[in-house]
């Protein structure tokens, strides 16, 4: 999570959206990533997109010893592609900025696991203080 | 869908995955786009996310305007991009070659319709039949 992190902080560095992904796979990370939306004006490299397209292309059985952690809980989209390839276990920084579908997720077999970090909680509340417009985008409000 | 048949051939003939999609906003095609696994080694790119690409950083009443059309049943990832943007009606060309999660999209207010329509199913059908490995590679298998 700590990758994640500064994953996330290295995103806000250049002006985009602090959240940041890591994909490891038997405890080795083999892909790290962070949003796009400003950077590249991407509408589909949120975090985990962007770490999963960076992991190239796998194998099913690769992705499914993989855990997906991420600063902020998985939206609809990131779930889904957690969802297609079947990673089994995701991490979440925090989920009060906001809450992916979780309990959805869960249903389909995925562990999901909250730390309630107090650092990707603050840093998450801050962005969304100052950037309330861009935030919204990021979230199709 | 003709449009999105014609992307799924244009990616067939640099040989790709033979799935395409359009959107479009008013009854005007605001983006086209097909799966870019094969030509940009893409995990992420399936052709409705191609498409929600090159469509840019639109606004959330933008996305709530707009139909996506796609040749095959969106999966998991594509579905939760669908939903994340909120678009409403989405016209797919066949669910008989694969079928993603159409009764959750469906649960979630979106409007889902399947063409069922030969040309789609049958260029699908054959790609799978040729190409078996990569086609379960696209899904996650």
């Amino acid at each position: 999570m700590r990758a994640a992190y500064e994953q996330a902080m290295l995103g806000l560095s250049v002006g985009g959206l602090p959240i940041g992904s890591v994909m490891a796979i038997d405890g080795e990370i083999v892909a790290k990533g962070h949003n796009q939306r400003i950077q590249r004006g991407s509408s589909i490299l949120h975090a985990e997109m962007d770490c999963l397209e960076k992991a190239g292309r796998l194998t099913s059985r690769d992705y499914q010893r993989a855990v997906l952690y991420s600063t902020l809980s998985p939206c609809d989209m990131c779930s889904g592609a957690i969802l297609l390839y079947k990673i089994p276990t995701v991490i979440v920084g925090e989920n009060r900025n906001f809450q992916g579908p979780e309990s959805y997720v869960r249903s389909r077999g995925v562990d999901v696991q909250i730390l309630d970090d107090p650092d990707c909680i603050a840093m998450m509340e801050d962005f969304i203080r100052r950037h309330p417009t861009l935030w919204n985008e990021d979230i199709g409000v």
